[in-house]
């Protein structure tokens, strides 16, 4: 049991690709359920940026990604020396591991399943703590400090991926003290924190200057619908930065990439009308599965909702499989440790295409 | 000496936004001959399937890059099955050595810093083979191979970037057999080889079936003038492969790239010219810089020249800057192991650009 699910951990939600070579469709009849993207999709100053950048590719990127810290630093308030631009968030989650080798990682259960495979691949034992679904799969974070003990790398999703759950500030503090005592990194994963309106009393960013321990990763595919250019970026201590960058290949952050990022993060129109709209749509979307029969969704953070599928009576790779012949991907979550196959995650959409997947859902578990 | 190589030792050529920031210059005036990129620039055919593909990053890349590696299998006759697809061919040099983790690595110097670079990141201590100007820094696999005892991993760059050295087949095989009774990894950099006309024999990708301990590492983004975008491969025992998909993040290759890939792959008309135009600007452009007072340039295989500028009293870092002013970059070589502060590298371009840069060395070096 547990080998299998180590076996099948790491398949994502997302793969688009093997969808159409499976059913010999076309990528753009996808209604991708699957993938956590923002729902607006390509912003036009993006798109622009790219376009406009193309024969730009001859070129090297920049290894320094000078333009892109930058921004990084102004937008979100840190300083340069602490980043590192990844090629895609989950790149520094490799280059973090392969540098700090840890040997013990604890990983809250259900998480993005990434935290594990690049432990692993740095040769790292896993232990987990596993979350309650009764308890909404709230992480105690007391209960977690008290593990901690010869943990060398300790994960935290906020907000946590598939369950939504979104920790305070002060309580991921009471998780870096007790960690700075058992000399545990934390790795928190903020990778959708942008979709958050007002985020201060939820990121970590304002305590880097206190923590040494504290690792902050940063995805920025979701929020702004990239996720095939990859960016990302990883906020440290300003010594560990430089080890960071000499763990991995100077040049890993694509031309386009930077130059997308640059322009995404001076986009402030985009940025306010994506937190607006997923703020509306998650509520919306939320409140009429709930009414669904058979499907207990769990209040979102953001734009994903995790649905225990349970007194449906049916199991998630069923639910799956019968939407997929209908082009709509959702997230089968019963590849992640600590979670039944009776768990799907689907992303949150725009109202229109919500409705579509609603009403198949409706039809399908009447 | 030693200390102050190592420091410098991982500053590149092809570095034109350092230069764009210190000089306030516009990337489109540069005449950049310190990258060693296919003159001709992009295919169209690329520069049409990224345009075409410009929506599509909203999508994950293929975890599998499945197309991608069915073109490169066919492209260059190898099993899919041996086939790592890397962001970049330098990716995967860190993405071996953190799998493998070599703790001695023999490197023929002067070569491609990043071979010491990434053996550093994980961990490794270096031993170079220094190779000798007067007998063209050709590599002597006798010698070589006879300091295999105790090295876990050995880089050669075939042809060797700086030195443009090309090695047989054969001579290369002569390595595996004594690397095979030491129990070392044998990697062999063809980033270089698609220049080649008729690579039958020089690549070692024969070679693949009979030596498990031969690994292959070929970028995509010289020759198809992509290096912005990011894209190479690796070939080795089919056993290894998984191992290395295990050590990497599962979206490496960004979207953009796995496209480019596939139709630069297919550009046979580009490839021919590309081959064509190198193979007689080289010895062009090679002869006229022989006959300029002052300069030793080495024999090109592919699209750079190693000049050794001592008689002309200069230093490779002041004749650097004076052409820098010029909106000229070139390849200063002092930070190369193995090489002195008289070693220029340019790249290979059209005529009409090389006449540029010759007439600029002829009233410089007047």
């Amino acid at each position: 049991m547990i080998a299998d699910k180590q076996i099948n951990s790491f398949v994502h939600g997302g793969n688009v690709h093997a969808w159409a070579r499976e059913s010999a469709g076309e990528l753009a009849n996808i209604l991708d359920y699957s993938a956590n993207i923002n729902p607006l999709g390509l912003a036009d100053s993006v798109r622009k940026a790219i376009i406009q950048s193309v024969d730009q590719v001859v070129h090297y990127p920049d290894v320094e990604a000078a333009l892109l810290k930058a921004a990084i630093s102004s937008h979100y308030h840190v300083d340069v020396a602490r980043i590192t631009a990844g090629n895609g968030a989950v790149e520094l989650l490799y280059v973090l591991t392969h540098t700090l080798r840890p040997k013990r990682v604890l990983i809250p259960a259900p998480a993005f399943s990434e935290y594990e495979r690049a432990a692993r691949a740095a040769g790292a034992a896993i232990e987990y703590a596993y979350l309650v679904p009764a308890d909404g799969f709230t992480i105690n974070v007391e209960e977690l400090g008290s593990r901690l003990n010869g943990i060398d790398m300790v994960f935290i999703g906020n907000p946590n991926n598939p369950t939504g759950m979104l920790m305070t500030v002060s309580q991921i503090e009471c998780l870096l003290r007790a960690a700075r005592q058992t000399g545990t990194i934390v790795v928190v994963d903020e990778s959708f924190m942008d979709f958050i309106i007002g985020d201060q009393d939820y990121t970590c960013r304002p305590l880097l200057k206190q923590y040494d321990n504290l690792v902050i990763i940063h995805s920025l595919t979701k929020f702004y619908a990239i996720p095939g250019l990859r960016l990302g970026f990883a906020l440290t201590h300003p010594g560990l930065a430089p080890k960071l960058h000499a763990a991995k290949d100077p040049w890993n952050v694509n031309l386009l990439a930077q130059t997308s990022g640059v322009a995404a993060l001076a986009d402030t129109e985009y940025q306010a009308k994506s937190r607006e709209t997923v703020k509306v749509e998650k509520n919306r979307f939320y409140t009429s599965l709930k009414a669904l029969p058979g499907l207990k969704p769990f209040v979102p953070a953001v734009n994903y909702i995790l649905i225990d599928i349970s007194p449906s009576g049916w199991t998630a790779p069923q639910l799956r499989q019968v939407l997929a012949a209908q082009s709509i991907l959702i997230r089968d979550c019963s590849n992640y440790p600590g979670l039944s196959s009776s768990y799907v995650r689907v992303a949150v959409k725009l109202n229109e295409q919500n409705k579509i997947l609603l009403q198949w859902l409706e039809q399908v578990l009447r």
